[in-house]
């Protein structure tokens, strides 16, 4: 139990929907993630001192507007319910690429709830961490969908439907498989792609997504690659979303034609992740990246283990 | 590899759907289920000689239209491809109350395809004979659904959406979890309750149901029995089935009173089944019969471990 002046979170970056569990299938990546600072003041409530980068510079998009920002958003429904009611101050130190698909509005979310949790005399249940930080999220995509806050807060391939909140469920990982993410510079709005969509499906579209899903979990509980592969789909939703990336097509391309088991969005884009087997991920990096080049679009790419760890107090 | 004169072949009875999983997920039964004898002959073609009840008696209801009866057709589809074009000649005894929600023409199917395949020289692989089970069973239900015919098949617990059809998935079953088959004496065509569904369903709908289904299949993974009971739902067509079955509200209530870990309609009904603890079982039988009887429906119960096994070779 930390109770200490200052106290600083690592919240990964992640992977939503992982073209198969829409709103319910997340993934933790390893290497990026953002990070805030806590501390208790003589002030009241909880507000945003800085937002910076990683490079510790005053971030040049991101206000520290504390009622606009899902750090501070996941940040005061913890201490609203469990603070002591002193003030907390926060320093947001942004490592996700905003609008970019890797759950960065729920790393920050994640990182806030996780470095206030910290403060108090007695930490809160991992379950009620997830609450407070979808709170916060839920500022940025507009609904309780917790496929990016769960995989960042608790790490690896976790399955979180709506329905089944605050539960969080851990699903084993099939051995010798990574994840490749791809950010290309392009910004897609998550709350405005998600109301695009259209707001039902006929039952056989339904059906075979419903058991893509459900091959998929049975494939990592059985550690069946092959299977995992073949039902790495998204029959229903990528469709929607491809041409608002106009490098999509071509990564993917690339990437199947390199050995992918499987690719699609990452959560609403623009950012496209493959899973592959650990030996082809370094080559797979390189292919789409170049393809997203040719399109013209500059990129920067992560691998990660499937079991890359979530959130952790960090010096 | 049995190639003697007459052979039989037996296949279990099933839930289908399991309330969590519609089309793609079911369960075999032990102590009910349909027996088929085979016996090459000099004709041609593939023909049924006699339809008999499991009493040896002529069966009173079913003909033995050898265009119209599950079991034929399914054998045909086998003989056809892999058969000698010798005739064949098939005895079918039916132990599966007709139109129940048991899985009656899949069993005829199932224990059809199993027998004609011990009279090839060289017996075909489980994924074979699904698909020719399947050929027949498409007569009775209309469609391409394996939820019966895979665990009749296979026997278990078994994951079979269309989409990865001819695979058959057998998950692994939670310790100490039996079900409970209540058949009350009224009838359910399967195509008919099948052509009354509603044909799209809205977004939250769907993950709503797709959330309890990848939950259901985490939990059987995990051998967590209180996630499996959170998720054994269906939200999507049992509401639309209910009214078609006028004690299916008073068994399920006296179903969930009384223990059970979820409760729906077997298939299309009117059968209903419950899952429940194993020592809870046996009680419950009793108070679903009652409930059942109480509405004023006669009825019959059995009882079953998750692991019954399926279609087998008999004397």
């Amino acid at each position: 139990m930390s109770n200490s002046d200052f106290v600083t979170a690592f919240a990964p970056a992640s992977i939503g929907n992982l073209a198969v569990g829409f709103d319910m299938l997340g993934l933790s990546i390893a290497g990026a993630g953002d990070r805030v600072s806590a501390r208790k003041t003589k002030g009241q409530g909880v507000v945003i001192k800085e937002v910076r980068g990683m490079d510790g510079e005053i971030h040049p998009y991101l206000s520290g507007n504390s009622d606009e920002n899902t750090a501070s958003l996941a940040a005061r429904s913890l201490w609203d319910a469990a603070g002591d009611g002193a003030g907390i101050e926060l320093i947001v130190y942004k490592g996700v690429p905003l609008q970019s698909g890797m759950g960065s509005s729920a790393a920050s979310a994640v990182a806030a709830a996780f470095a206030v949790n910290a403060l108090l005399d007695e930490s809160l249940p991992v379950e009620e961490l997830l609450v407070h930080a979808l709170a916060g999220e839920k500022f940025a995509s507009g609904g309780l969908h917790a496929d990016n806050v769960a995989p960042s807060l608790i790490g690896g391939l976790v399955l979180c439907p709506q329905v089944l909140l605050p539960q969080m469920i851990s699903l084993p990982v099939p051995d010798g498989v990574s994840s490749v993410l791809l950010h290309p510079e392009l910004q897609v709005n998550t709350a405005e792609s998600r109301n695009r969509l259209a707001k039902g499906y006929t039952t056989d579209l339904w059906l075979a997504q419903q058991g893509y899903l459900a091959g998929f979990i049975a494939a990592c509980a059985q550690n069946n690659v092959a299977l995992m592969a073949e039902c790495l789909k998204d029959v229903i939703i990528e469709p929607q979303r491809a041409e608002s990336v106009p490098c999509f097509r071509a990564v993917q391309e690339a990437a199947l034609k390199s050995g992918a088991l499987g690719c699609s969005l990452s959560g609403s884009g623009p950012s496209i992740f493959a899973l592959c087997l650990d030996n082809d991920a370094a080559n797979l990096a390189v292919v789409m990246e170049q393809a997203s080049r040719k399109m013209g679009y500059q990129c920067q790419s992560w691998i990660s283990p499937l079991n890359a760890p979530g959130a952790r107090m960090v010096d």
